[in-house]
């Protein structure tokens, strides 16, 4: 298998740490996404859709978007339950973490790593952050009572998430204020097989 | 079952659309969400993330995001295949649908219908057009080599993509320009069992 990512990026980071939890091989193309290379017309051939991360399951078989390839990767291991009830609280993370978090909590950390910010782009930094605020909330007020995302146990659920909760701050969050995520992330730091998502901690 | 949903919702009618189709009966409980009753102490018990639709499987048991749901619902059904690859493919489009195409198709469509747009809104409303004519780019790209999204048949990745789609002139749309995508659209139409929005098409 080879995946095209760029390693500043937690959607990509969320199928390395998986791929190491599996212990699965795979080839490793840095795609630099801020010289464009997601628009080059070679890459739109792997995804029409410009962006990482992007998995080869084969040579030619191309699969886009990181929580379907968590999902696929995870099928038949512990870190995909078997359970209907199980897979659909999963899922429904995961499309949580793709249309109320990530939006807002990547997006303001890659704007402030790598954009000038003008009044019109400041203004919606801080749409975006009160959105992820509430985002974080939501967390919070399912951590008050679980230990985890699904089932009681440590998913892929959790990995989409962890990916960009870890480094929140990095886009003006203040995690201080979410206990209960808090102690989230370190048991996600404790599962067996974990790896640091290394540009973004360096 | 229950749906808790709102009947001008894309997001709701792709439930709809899927229970029609696999001939389940619900109860529909409207949830009027321009009047706050989504984020009412009440229905945060449901989903405390404050969204319709949501959908109470068993008493007590719920579960929201529609595309979660859709996969919920669908398991052992023709609409979401068995085939490893062919239900990465479903994810991988339900994913882009809630990642790339439903904030910047659905969002401009709800802004046109039921708020004023100030300056600083106007130019948040283009900036999402031009994001959503991209997102139906990649679709009109995918539909010029294969007749549905996954697998060559019709599943729960064409009801997610189909529901805001088929109504995105309300959203500022010419899909006079995505000839493969009214095509498809036709297709859609024309399955068993297949409900059109009422109170979009009205």
């Amino acid at each position: 298998m080879r995946l095209y990512d760029y390693s500043d990026s937690g959607n990509g980071y969320k199928i390395r740490l998986l791929m190491a939890q599996l212990g699965q091989n795979y080839d490793y193309v840095e795609v630099d996404i801020l010289k464009g290379e997601s628009r080059t017309a070679d890459f739109l051939k792997r995804n029409p859709n410009g962006r990482v991360p992007c998995l080869e399951a084969e040579p030619g078989k191309f699969l886009a978007e990181s929580n379907a390839i968590l999902c696929y990767l995870a099928e038949d291991s512990k870190y995909l339950p078997q359970d209907k009830w199980q897979r659909a609280q999963v899922l429904q993370w995961m499309f949580f973490e793709q249309y109320s978090h990530e939006p807002n909590i990547a997006t303001p950390r890659f704007w402030l790593r790598h954009t000038e910010l003008d009044s019109h782009k400041q203004a919606m930094l801080e749409a975006k952050q009160e959105l992820g605020r509430a985002a974080l909330g939501v967390m919070e007020t399912h951590l008050s009572e679980h230990a985890f995302f699904a089932g009681e146990a440590y998913t892929v659920a959790d990995i989409a998430l962890y990916a960009y909760t870890h480094v929140a701050h990095q886009g003006g969050f203040d995690l201080g204020a979410y206990p209960q995520v808090q102690a989230w992330l370190k048991r996600v730091r404790e599962q067996p097989g974990h790896i640091p998502m290394a540009a973004a901690e360096a």
